[in-house]
């Protein structure tokens, strides 16, 4: 069988049952594991506080266009797809380690504006780059790993696996804007300048939820995941996860005001399964969502709520409660659409 | 400026010095980092041991053939470069993060084969694979990244650069088989069955030296590197690293006897500049170095000695102490040779 058969997340599922049908209770690392492959980041008991490991690839030809190589922002957004997976487990990055293909004539000047874009993020971050790899190679690929960790204090970390019936869903931010940005440069749309602009830094220059996360914590959230493959996608995970369903209110989607006015109906399917935003897509009741609404200093909105029913059914509704039909999914690796 | 013409250490030590300029010694990763990049692993202050971090990666077309994939083979070496560089730091390690790109036409079995490899290996340093990233892709390209750890009673880590006039330099194991198994392959050479199994083996199967990394640093050891690049660029590494120079009597190089009784004259050139083998190259007194061997499982070879004069200058010199001629360095990615 083909992985395009079996797509990214089955694939996925695959790899974690081989690794985890050789799981050694006798050794340290197994012993000390929180959370091993299938959530945003692992994570593992350290000596004080709990430590946090994600990585994320940007491939040519996959995650950007080959012809046009936007280094610095390429290089900002491979840094913030991979912060954000440590903000939404509630941890604090600290380390990075950066992994490096390049063509043997790429431009010296381009890889320093790649390194540039990685580093104003890092330092925003007060994250140390302190390794990585580089090869030649046929086409650019940068993979990322971050070391983050837990404060000392914390009780619990963020999982996609906590989520309870009841409990409302809820988003930080506004969506759609990355995947408004992917179109306005694939299809060289003509929308007004400062629009253009807009979508593009969405999609270049998005800023991992790292405080956001902290927040989460600090209101005794225990579930959240970050939108990299889409809303509807990645709230899929949390569902699958926590063995519940969910229901959003289409209608309460913070879909991002630059798009809602440039996209008309593709808007919302834009903000439902467009991926990128990296907000973060969280459960908790109404008190712990509105003290963190007061506390952040970005929009929080109440979008759905959890439910009984199948595993990882998503219902769409309207404002009327009525259903909402919605067939498009978010982003998935090897799968032919 | 094209990378290949700065070549890649010309470029790594560009990117260094882009990372080193924003460090920021307000931040806590800051604080306490104790190796960032330039060694074979990061380091830094964890809350009770030294944590260690580092990244490789396998690209197809570089690092292996693009027509045959020896999916398990090649599953198994991307482990063993990983786990040999925290061999080199004298760490123990504890977790791997797998990011793979692959074509949509790869069948699955390939892809269970390939971490079938991992899977072995990391069982055997009870190292847990804890999560990592697939994407679509038109080459594959395997990054794996492991953290690991000294023990909480170690003084120091190895690093590159504490080399010292005077010390001894020594060697784990035998060189120059993974060197000859790439030749076997590439060049389909008609050996004997027991020959191309052995020397395919040190391609594929390499062993990293995790027990001999612990046994210097409980002698006492300072320094020493894994030897992947090829042993005199490896030794160059350290010897800029500690700004000295080094003496190796090629004689004494301990070359592989399969290579030594099928390649000639070249097999001292596979052993010289080859790289791959996973071996350690480490410099310390000939007491230390006494009781390293007693103790070690493998064989060690003193080949050399560490002296004053330019930094990062070897010489060779046969069994008169004459100069020995060897113009072939080790393995650059970028530079065209």
């Amino acid at each position: 069988m083909k992985v395009s058969k079996l797509g990214e997340f089955g694939l996925i599922d695959l790899l974690a049952e081989m690794v985890n049908r050789t799981r050694d209770e006798q050794t340290a690392a197994w012993q000390q594991l929180i959370i091993g492959i299938g959530d945003d980041a692992a994570a593992w008991q350290g000596d004080a506080s709990t430590q946090l490991a994600t990585t994320d690839s940007l491939i040519q030809g996959v995650h950007f266009p080959s012809d046009m190589i936007p280094w610095e922002g390429l290089g900002w957004r491979a840094m913030a797809a991979n912060l954000s997976d440590i903000a939404a487990m509630g941890g604090v990055p600290g380390y990075a380690l950066i992994s490096l293909a390049l063509p043997d004539d790429t431009e010296v000047e381009d890889v320093t504006a790649l390194y540039q874009g990685m580093i104003e993020l890092a330092q925003q971050f007060g994250v140390a780059i302190v390794g990585g790899d580089t090869s030649s190679a046929t086409l650019v690929a940068i993979t990322i790993t971050i070391l983050g960790s837990t404060r000392e204090q914390d009780k619990h970390i963020l999982t996609r696996s906590a989520a309870m019936v009841g409990e409302k869903i809820a988003v930080t931010g506004y969506l759609g804007a990355a995947a408004a940005g992917v179109r306005v440069l694939k299809k060289h749309l003509q929308l007004d300048p400062e629009a253009t602009a807009c979508l593009k830094k969405a999609f270049f220059h998005p800023c991992p939820r790292i405080a956001e996360g902290r927040l989460l914590i600090e209101q005794g959230v225990r579930t959240a995941i970050d939108i990299s493959d889409g809303l509807i996608s990645d709230l899929k995970h949390i569902c699958q996860a926590s063995r519940v369903g969910a229901r959003i209110e289409v209608d309460r989607v913070p879909i991002e005001p630059t798009v809602r006015a440039n996209f008309g109906d593709e808007a919302l399917e834009l903000a439902l399964s467009g991926g990128e935003d990296y907000e973060l897509l969280f459960t908790a009741d109404t008190g712990s969502i509105d003290k963190i609404r007061a506390a952040a200093s970005c929009p929080v909105t109440v979008i759905g709520e959890i439910v009984a029913g199948r595993t990882g059914q998503i219902t769409l509704v309207d404002r009327e409660g009525k259903p909402f039909n919605f067939p498009q999914a978010g982003w998935e690796h090897f799968t032919i659409r």
